[in-house]
């Protein structure tokens, strides 16, 4: 090895919480139910700037974590790095040199923030079942109370993909006056039908696993087997038929021919058995359960009269980059053009890109460097149009 | 009612049943394994003809039965008719006024050919999992036996959809000069990894279930919950986006309002669970897991040395008409196109259709009167050019 060239630093961060809503002034969600305390695990990466404006949030998927980017300093040399390092960091498209990156894991899941598996105070049990149900609003209003507890009012911009992408369509329409730019990404302004079912497919899935036990399973052997096969038909939805074709076509494991019984035969079913058994030792069944439904009820068109729509934007404050990806029939280009035409319909300055990919819907979290250029390219023209650079 | 109206017809069938493969000459199935005895369930419609030339065989898809069409003698008058009644019966495309139409029950099955759950005679106990894994070619071989035990020996035609596709494409590979006439319908001359991928997670549902008992089931509760998940899961790709959006959209079920709960909220997640309890009345879990096997393993190209291929047809006797819908996205239109290039090349005389409809592969399987027109036309023809008509 030559020493005299440098290894690239390894852009490191760590696991923070902050808790509020403590009793008696629980958090009140968006279905009137109250919870508290709330406690959120965050990561930064970069520095905030003295005027605090120069923050980005990073909103996560169904399935993330606060750990966007970097390595966490006790981490092996082979640690793999965050989910999506290949688009933040310095020089990336989010540009930690400029920028101070937020990522907070969301309300309902299970690395670190509050969730169906987190001590209710007044069983001093797992909540289960017993955990109100949250909505992506309810997502969005624990990342504002934790900016609010960092004392930043205002976020140069706020990206995602998936279920992240709800919540950037949500910070829009609840905090609009705050967001500079947002950059949905693979995502929907509403879940189509099908969407709903894979979803309603994958809670069955676990529900008819009876170690479930209607969600009281965290002193007994969890629903593995059940929350193995509700990945499984996650996973399938996340890719696509030609990537499939590609990655594993009709191949063999391991052997020239077939079992003649229900053993492995394909390739495809080895990876799907291994990505069901993967995702079991990292995520909670019942955190599956809640983000899908609250992903299911996410609509930002057709909501109760007291909420604010899509539609209901009446101001051109932030910028809008909407991406897609052609492979993706999970969400499909034709939804994020809805998105596209219900901003431009309110007179909202929004830009659209649909990135050629034959990966499907996974093709977000595979690193891609038009990706990074893209977003990094137009946060650049958002800062001039905005009158200053960072 | 205006009793010089005489009620139309009811097209009735009865099950019949033949057996053979009776110890010690069992079955020799693909696989090396023997079988036997072999029972099949079968159903005709219309009259064979003196020369036992208008015999039309129809083959079921993966859940389907012999009861393609009509009804039985002691049915109620608000039964359903058979599966494919709207192209079967007089004046229909498959006329019952010219030809003799078959339908028999797939080997593996479980609506009265031997399959898993019937019983194994060397143990007096239902098959289970000692039941020999059979492919589309054993299921092909026992309908030559049936129309050998009818003494039938050439075909006017053999139609099937999804997996009857994928056996009446067998059908012209293992006896190519008793076809005259073949038409695939929505199918594919090899599974994609895509389409393995979904019978994969539909199998691991059924496996995940502790009452699945490693297939021994037959004399406790089966697993009617996993079978119900890998019948939500193998529905939603019998449809497609545009349908489901078209049927269910954001529909709610008998409320206003969420439920912000795991209650039914969405028409489309009370569909899919009804078509599961729909499903575990009538099917059996075994016989799901061995049809989907065979299925995956169906491969019209690449087969082992002694094994002919659809690219080894060396004569042009058959007619082909190939069929496929614009919305099967289980099946696409390019996998049909396969099939007709493949038999291009080796100079068959093939006609393709694709028929326009947004209802995804489930699509054959509806009433439509043109699937009816463009077969009977083509059966005309085929008639035609054969020198005689029937």
């Amino acid at each position: 090895m030559n020493p005299d060239v440098a290894s690239p630093t390894r852009l490191i961060s760590e696991k923070q919480f902050y808790t509020y809503g403590h009793p008696p002034d629980k958090v009140i969600l968006e279905s009137g139910a109250q919870l508290g305390p709330v406690t959120i695990a965050y990561e930064t990466w970069g520095t905030l700037s003295e005027e605090r404006d120069n923050v980005i949030l990073v909103a996560h998927a169904f399935s993330g974590d606060s750990h966007a980017a970097g390595f966490y300093p006790d981490d092996p040399e082979d640690a793999k790095p965050g989910w999506w390092d290949s688009l933040i960091g310095p020089g990336k498209g989010l540009d930690t040199e400029h920028y101070f990156v937020i990522c907070a894991n969301i309300l309902g899941g299970c690395m670190g923030t509050t969730g169906p598996a987190s001590i209710n105070p007044e069983t001093n049990q797992p909540y289960g079942l017993d955990f109100p149900m949250m909505t992506i609003g309810d997502i969005v209003d624990t990342q504002k109370a934790l900016l609010d507890h960092l004392q930043i009012d205002t976020l140069h911009a706020v990206i995602g993909g998936s279920v992240g992408g709800m919540q950037v369509l949500e910070w829009c329409v609840r905090y609009p006056h705050m967001v500079k730019a947002a950059i949905p990404v693979a995502t929907t302004m509403r879940h189509s039908a099908l969407a709903i079912a894979f979803n309603e497919v994958a809670r069955q899935a676990i529900m008819a696993d009876p170690q479930w036990k209607k969600g009281a399973y965290y002193d007994s052997t969890p629903p593995d087997l059940g929350l193995a096969v509700a990945r499984m038909v996650g996973h399938v939805t996340y890719l696509s038929d030609e990537a499939m074709r590609r990655k594993f076509g009709r191949k063999l494991q391991n052997k020239d021919e077939f079992s003649f019984g229900f053993d492995v035969d394909f390739q495809v079913e080895s990876y799907l058995r291994y990505q069901g058994n993967k995702f079991v030792k990292r995520f909670d069944a019942n955190s599956l359960l809640y983000i899908t439904k609250a992903s299911d009820y996410f609509d930002m068109i057709d909501r109760s009269a007291e909420k604010k729509s899509l539609r209901d934007l009446d101001h051109a404050y932030t910028r809008f980059l909407v991406i897609s990806y052609t492979s993706d029939w999970l969400y499909p280009t034709y939804q994020a053009k809805e998105i596209v035409q219900t901003l431009k319909r309110t007179g909202q300055n929004v830009s659209f890109c649909e990135i050629e990919a034959d990966c499907g819907h996974d093709a977000f979290l595979i690193p891609d460097q038009r990706l990074s250029d893209i977003v990094g390219g137009f946060l650049k023209r958002a800062e001039r149009s905005d009158g200053h650079e960072i």
